[in-house]
């Protein structure tokens, strides 16, 4: 069989996800052995499915590993070029619909156990501290620019080179910062696929007492980060970073 | 004397369980200085004894440094050459057994003040947070896949070349992102050898009130890894990965 | 547009205020996802704020990234050079104001659900655990000069080789390894710029309930970073570091 | 001014000291920013606080930059030569005596408002969590021979090449796995020259309410890293690790 950019961006998000949400499943759902696991753990959890998202993503057939839409925007604003803008897009939601199945499925008795409809979502899709959607809106767009910006300065020329030596592991360290830094407000969703395909999965998946999928509130986490994405790769375009 | 890769993976597995089995002694018995370190010094600390062990293997003389029979399985799989299967995996329940009765040697007193059998055992033996046989199975499966591919990832071509230049760091970034979001379940066995040996000293070793060694759920963290290994495999010889 | 060495101590401020700041106020801010996140946190954002500064800071220009008027004065005193000092430290002031008010922004709500108005102020400027003047200057001072002998040791020769490959992490680590170890007394400024323009941004902004901005401190967290700048440079310049 | 090997040792440790014990001294003494942060904030520290001495060892004219009588001693041993031996030892004791006045010092108001006697020799030395001599000499004994294969294995050949390109921060998480996964019975010393030093420095400084140095446990420190080491040393000499 053969890998192909497609694949490795479908494969990558897979991975990318079950390993982000499965972090916020495993400290947020009732009985797993990271219950209550604290900040620095769901950031940590992100960080690193980040760096084994792209990894695997590479492995794959994906060269530039992108695994998020806003990334993949920021990278054809800056180089003009917008051929890869639709099919990554559609490898990285499909990715991220899997993956958040493959966290459900992971956790197959936790769901039942936990009572909170809120954590339930959260294992899915992001939710803000406080809504308020010009503040949250602004929250996204600034830390999805604050990625685009790192990863121009970690891949020196453009964000292509990014996966090449520990290249991966700066990127998740940059994603820990984010989290870390300006996760607070919002949850840092920073991805559209990741707070979108997350969300469609929780609104069709069998889970016990559910509650709602919140979609007014899912063009937030889509919106902010096309916003600070398209920011971005003008910045970069303009500056030549 | 000779290093050999077989002297590597033994002495290798020593030290992945000394300091893996050991870092879970920390947190759970009574009156140690990491007592109740929570989630990130169980993760961070079994990340850390991959990363270690994968060392110390290389300098005696294991080129692969596998220290897991469900990687030394992917391996085979992956590569249609079976004849390190039965040395390596050998070596590796060797060495878990030594690591796991040097992990009881150094917590020497703590056994004694610790009354929760339980927690004695969880320093040597997984056990899952919530009993469901299929369930534990299908998540020890996904959580090893996952380190099949991201290896797969991480080397590039084949799981040969792990142990160079800063391999051994991310290999252990791998288990720490393992660990962090899919560690919720059943407490990530993800490798045959550290579950099967440690529950073998456990059985045999003096330890005051120790209670029952579990062998009913013994085989799940053998079987789920050897299940995720050998999708893993078949899927790095498919794509060539 | 052109990238210059002004522009990226300016933006590469931002970035480091926006991240360094943005973590204390995800800590201290009431209904935060990162509140209450302890010391681990703090530390770790600060960390990586200064990696991704760094970085950010390279891309726009600063192959220096010196973000700290301390190692600017430091390396001036190293080098005997000291043409670039008025217009970084320019750059580095600017720059840290606007990265305060951005951090103000991103927060957006969650000042006003805070009442503590020590907290609003701590997710700006740094205020001494116990006041004691002497011994708030001699912990700044002695901090900064560890962090100006670790920049020594890992650029091996002179500061400005700091943005090489993994250096920027290898800087983060070093203020990580401050902020855990030194930090207790003062919170560890060992940066000017980085207290002295966010408490000018705390000064201005229409934060609610704000509370006293602590002028009457401002100066040490300026003076002490000095002191150690100016020793650590002279280190450096008579041993050839 | 000249550097040296002899003026690494020493300023390297005493910059070793001045994190390592820095960090605890952050967690243990009253009203720091640190205060109870917890077992990974204290293995976090000891970890960067080993990396940074490295770095500025290295910096002052120490190529090895052991830092540790155990370290100089597994290499002597694994070399037969035994000609650093005093001087590196003479300027690591002086070193870590150095170190432990200067977090003295650093913590200064902070001594008098920490009633707890224990915790204020814990800045200072290390102290079992249970009392039993033959217990604390084996764990301390195997955590230091577990420092020094995997010192073997990160250097390749020999402890003299560990101060190239990552290999400081390596050291470190070698160092911060010992202390999550073994530091539990003794607080890990696994170095003369860490636990001798400040425990002098603990006994002549002017400690508000100090309580006893403990001199009665200081051998074994001291005993069980030099078995530790003469074992690893013996072994990387036998393996030609």
């Amino acid at each position: 069989m053969q890998t192909t950019p497609f694949l490795g961006e479908l494969i990558g998000t897979v991975v990318l996800i079950l390993l982000g949400n499965g972090v916020v499943a495993n400290v947020v759902l009732n009985q797993t052995k990271g219950n209550n696991g604290g900040w620095i753990v769901i950031t940590a959890g992100w960080a690193f499915a980040v760096t084994i998202g792209v990894f695997v993503a590479k492995a794959f057939g994906s060269v530039d590993a992108h695994l998020n839409p806003a990334v993949t925007i920021a990278f054809a604003v800056a180089t003009d070029d917008y051929s890869h803008v639709v099919p990554y897009i559609t490898a990285q939601l499909i990715g991220s619909v899997i993956g958040a199945t493959l966290v459900w499925l992971h956790h197959g008795p936790h769901w039942a156990v936990t009572n909170d409809s809120g954590a339930k979502l959260a294992a899915f899709s992001t939710e803000p501290a406080i809504r308020s959607v010009g503040a949250n809106l602004t929250s996204e767009a600034l830390a999805t620019l604050v990625l685009i910006l790192g990863l121009a300065g970690i891949s020196s020329k453009h964000l292509g080179e990014l996966a090449i030596g520990v290249g991966p592991y700066l990127v998740g360290i940059l994603v820990w910062s984010i989290g870390l830094s300006l996760g607070g407000p919002t949850g840092y969703a920073i991805n559209p696929a990741r707070d979108l395909g997350p969300r469609l999965a929780h609104t069709f998946l069998p889970i016990p007492n559910k509650g709602s999928s919140n979609w007014d509130y899912a063009w937030v986490p889509v919106l902010g980060p096309v916003i600070g994405a398209v920011v971005g790769g003008l910045l970069i375009r303009w500056y030549a970073l």
